[in-house]
């Protein structure tokens, strides 16, 4: 499916007077307090959030999953369906693919259609958390950390053939979360467990192409349910330091303990150098896998601000150091709507947090003045940013309002139509 | 699968000597400090754990399931394996069907069969959190809150079937869970939701046989993931007021916020009298649905001190005023293993919470005794009381040590030979 | 301390042209969508938040405190501390006392000090979490729930004399907040200790003046850290039932286990008709007292939500149903300073409530709209609604940008110079 | 006061037929297994766990203190409650101070003291969590980390004049423990605060005599209740690896946010070399500071499991390498009636991790028999040890029973009509 520049330019034409109108005056406003607003929507303009295969389907709980229809059924109709958020939003250039989930024949045929709807490829996955079908040593007891020679052998393996699919598809980094760990106290020795773990790695590490990245992911709980072998940030920077200095932490923002300060992790990352990447969801709970920006929208924000200060003088978060990824599962929503969202949500923190005026935040932190502290990152927090992401896509020639052209052009009907009410995306 | 008196009586005579040397001493401690152990072991005796059908197989979680095989194929291999766990520990006489997973044709010949194994049936469950092939509306949006009359009526049917097939089977409860809530919010309206939850389950109370209790259950998060609509005890407890007296409270261990004082909430719900039952698990982080006792064995020796306070002053829990569930998840030990685990945990909390000195502990609430209070409760559990509960196992017939008996006849061995490595038990 | 009429005037008119230039954008852009500006400005004006007198000095932890200079050092200078907030905000003009803290020999020329500022009494609060200079009866071990008939009759008799009080002055409610509870397993028979609380409010509740309210509170934990006699919002619910119409439920922000969906329960308040008030704060782990808004700005609006929802059609929160209260602790940032943001915090949360579209809504939640549900909150979260706040204050004559008022006057200086640098405001 | 040898000798006497008689049996019982019995008692007698001096009076919260009389007016008299401690459970030969609370004029005379009774000098513990009366600087936004240059040198120096007292006391190691942190986002810079903080503690480990220790305590929030500066063990190893060798982390069991695998992180310590220490105490919901082994005895077993597993093969915790201290705060309970609880309740999990079948549950690790795992610390576990317990003491020539000892000699009537009721330990 393909929606032409004429579709959005007509879509666009109906809004453009009063988005206009919206624009010129907060365009303003901010002028007359010193802020830069061209460089503003041009930084907006650049970023993009990479789209995880797996998401473009339904997803679900231990449960149950309810399907809503018209799910890509193969590579290709993912990719399609990327093709599709990108043209929308200006802002989603990239799939990030999931093996064996996107296994297939042809990698060049694919990668061929990417090229053609301007699609490229972010950080690959692996996945040793499941069983599958003909695989040879169950992971069921762990995979990197396994106590048997053989189960490592296999997952280490299998992060290999990982690498060799990225490497054909032009992927620049391999995204490793292991669901090893324990449901009971004693069932693992943690410190073999980890050296283990540390060197299965070794391996993987060994193997990694010079200009690629690995991001090591952590998480406290799930699908382990007393210890996960990498549950918190301080043994994934562990094992990154062991590493070398390709390896970098990835924050997936479900992945932490109750009331943990994310933002204030992003800067001790940020601050060693070790900071790859993100994973981009929200949560109430748990690692529930929620739409980014629908829950805690202020500690998004809070996070963009450790990025924006921390990343680079510039506040340019789009050279390339960080991967910004999407990885929520849409079980109530349309899948393709909740990523326009997510990405509308991610987009709102990082604008907001380019408004925030970095020398007078320095001034009141040096001088411990924490109301105006408070001040300065609300104010800009308060700002109704919107217009600035609709400019910024409107000069993509993407979509002033996705959201809306999806739902004027009735995309989800047409998708089930082509691929009928049962198509189910690989994935949870 | 069947284990004769005689296999169970060689066992148990290679550690007679030994257990009874153990027991006489413990008893004769027991009885210096004024402690009726007769009276204890009888409580043992007497004290029946229901197992769910569901639990017989191997659990999983969203991210995948390792199965174990020899699970039970169908009702009749499920109640033969209850009938098993009763024959080793003499503490399961009961099974809890859920439907439609244990839906079946021949509720005659399950019966038959149940009585045969000295298996009764306790409360039954429903399921209106996943939808079953042929259904005709979906649960996604919710069954007994949902917004729209016909799938509520669907859901309320759903109730009325599962009562029925429940008094074929002499079943005495019906355990009501729901999974309605909202993943984000806005997406539901609390009140509406609730006041059509109540309603619906108005018209299920109104066929409850006059000799069967509802159970309701409550649960803060998962599968929704923003708001349950029956999240907390309160809520739990205003339903059943709304519905009559016999509505009462089940509580689920895995059900609570972090940090909850559980055994509180067991005392508050005994001081309005709506104390239903328990479905016991253990958790570390959420609902982890991990073997009772495994994690936290001191706050399940502390619920089972309200209870034996509260209950009744002769601290018989055998009365059939509450109902006494395992609800776990087996994930990576064996369901059985696993089962006769818990039954030993609860078995144990049980007998420490016997031992407690109860007229000491009210003297030190009375003046405020704290360090005595936590002296009293500590010297109860730091008891050894496993010889109490061999004795009492040995008394009924069945094995002093069940898992190890469990282990010398390999009867996992033998269940993957009768059933197959591959066979499922319907569950999560 | 007074500020005139004219040196508010004086700093408006300096940013009124700008002022005005963004209330006039942002209410032509709202009416376009069909909403009521002047009915919304209409609402911001007459909505009152009340000050606490103990939260106008510096507060602490047990770790320590750090002073700031010029804290009020008695009633009278509290009672002026407020009508200046109110100068600046239009938003203050009730004080909520606490006693003994409060205690003075003259209520007489107190009440016609607030007159004279336009400051009346909210909520008069009890204290029996503290141990008094004189005090007959130690609360170490609880006050209306203690084992001993006469410290709770101290600790009864404490809270008549405290309605006696508030009757003085006008008051319409008591707030309750008990510190009783335990710190160990065993140390508090759960059950008896509520009957016992139960009765002792049944002797307060019924020297209720007939047109005030018993606001009650709850709280899990802190100062007790294993039980508290009213830990959840089930329990301070079942005590106002008991009691009768006149008891309602107070929900303080902070006092909440961790991941409470705190609008739900809100909502459920609602629906039974239990809400009484709020003590507005944020916190990050546990009862911080942090500044409203500060911390989850958006669980603040998602609460104002169900209130504008809920509480009446006309969504006029200031009809005198509900008690609207700051309850903070100001450790780090100047007290006054603070509460002008959290008053700030709690407008805009309303003020965005007020521009969510209702009917819209109630549509998406009929239909299970999702995706439309959360675009439709997100929609009046994202409004700069600012200048709506802004144009109330001028309207109400109250500074259009009082925090900025402030610190241009100089008022802490100022309050340094009056009454020293060493004064200390009786509080915690 | 004194308490004479023949005093406890007396007071063994009468149990002491008793107490052999299960020890008796215990011990056949462990040998039968194949445990050395010997070799346990022998490491019970050995193991000694640190008094802080501040935990000797009563302690409190913000809301409040109740003090109970006959508390330890000065340093003198702490030194001779911790030698009364230790004379009642032969574990408690060392104190821990706290400079400025222990600060006194004459350490010789201290050190006389001490050693007259048998106590040693374990860690010294620094304050810059509060400003004392004639200090130059405030300590309000922070110390270590504290923006101005002259700020951070006043708390450097403070630390130095702690290492001065230390060294003339014996001590041989330093805690470091920070509140420095914000209560607000935007308040402080994440990365410069670390960098000043690193700093900062690069000139004190720079004076740390060659022999110490430098302890680095982490904390999730409290006093700081947005971000400490030290929030969790990845940031408190971060410095130790900067600092050198000599540093090691401090693990107080309370400061972890809630559901944390604390002995993972134990474990993880190990696995680098970084673990120096704990402070022990118990908690159900934050830093409550309750009695060890009182809310999680599991827990605080399981932790010694990875300890006895990990420090040594010979299991042997006395050897200096790592510090064991007591930090709890006694609100409700007689504060040495609660040392001597929290005491044997360390003792107690050490004495059933020693229990702990090593080579059993390695091999069950390797296997991935996840049952037996568990069963294997559940038998060490359920095991009754007090009789173990009670052994080391009698050969200690301590109490059998110090808690009852200490209650049958009225020791606090003794202290309160020597010291009054209204004395005061310094502390919080």
């Amino acid at each position: 499916m393909n929606i032409s520049a004429e579709t959005i330019a007509n879509f666009n034409q109906s809004s453009l007077i009063n988005h206009q109108r919206q624009f010129e005056f907060l365009a303003n406003q901010l002028e007359q307090k010193g802020i830069g607003v061209e460089t503003v929507v041009e930084r907006l303009r650049q970023f993009q959030v990479t789209v995880p295969s797996w998401a473009l389907g339904t997803g679900g709980t231990r449960f149950g999953r309810f399907a809503i229809g018209g799910e890509p059924r193969n590579l290709s109709e993912k990719i399609e369906d990327v093709g599709l958020l990108h043209r929308f939003t200006g802002n989603n250039e990239a799939i990030s693919l999931h093996i064996p989930w996107d296994q297939t024949n042809d990698y060049l045929a694919i990668q061929q259609l990417a090229q053609q709807r301007n699609i490229r490829f972010d950080a690959i996955n692996s996945n040793t958390f499941q069983d599958q079908p003909r695989q040879k040593h169950s992971y069921k007891f762990g995979s990197l950390s396994h106590t048997q020679a053989e189960v490592r052998q296999q997952a280490i393996d299998h992060h290999l053939e990982v690498i060799k699919i990225g490497k054909e598809l032009g992927s620049k980094a391999l995204t490793l979360w292991l669901g090893d760990g324990s449901n009971f106290p004693g069932q693992v020795n943690f410190r073999k467990a980890l050296e283990r773990t540390e060197a299965s790695m070794q391996e993987i590490y060994a193997q990694l192409p010079s200009d690629w990245q690995l991001l090591i992911e952590y998480k406290p709980f799930e699908p382990a349910f007393y210890s996960m072998i990498i549950p918190d940030w301080g043994t994934a920077l562990m094992l990154c330091q062991s590493l070398g200095e390709q390896a970098n932490v990835l924050v997936d923002l479900g992945h932490h303990l109750p009331n943990t300060n994310i933002e204030q992790i992003v800067a001790r990352l940020l601050g060693v150098n070790r900071l790859g990447g993100f994973h981009f969801n929200d949560s109430h709970y748990a690692d529930d896998d929620l739409t980014t920006g629908a829950i805690k929208p202020y500690r998004l924000f809070l996070i963009f601000c450790e990025l924006v200060n921390g990343v680079t003088q510039a506040a340019d978060l789009s050279n390339g150091q960080l991967a910004w990824m999407i990885d929520a599962s849409h079980n109530t929503k349309d899948p393709l709507e909740d990523l326009l969202q997510a990405t509308e949500g991610i987009l709102i923190a990082y604008a907001q947090a380019l408004l925030v005026d970095q020398s007078a935040l320095e001034a009141a932190q040096e001088n411990n003045e924490v109301t105006l502290a408070q001040e300065i990152l609300q104010t800009a927090f308060r700002t109704d940013v919107r217009p600035l992401l609709a400019e910024a896509r409107y000069r993509n020639g993407a979509g002033l309002y996705p959201l809306q052209l999806f739902r004027d052009l009735d995309i989800r009907q047409t998708l089930i139509q082509a691929r009928g009410s049962a198509s189910r995306a690989t994935g949870l």
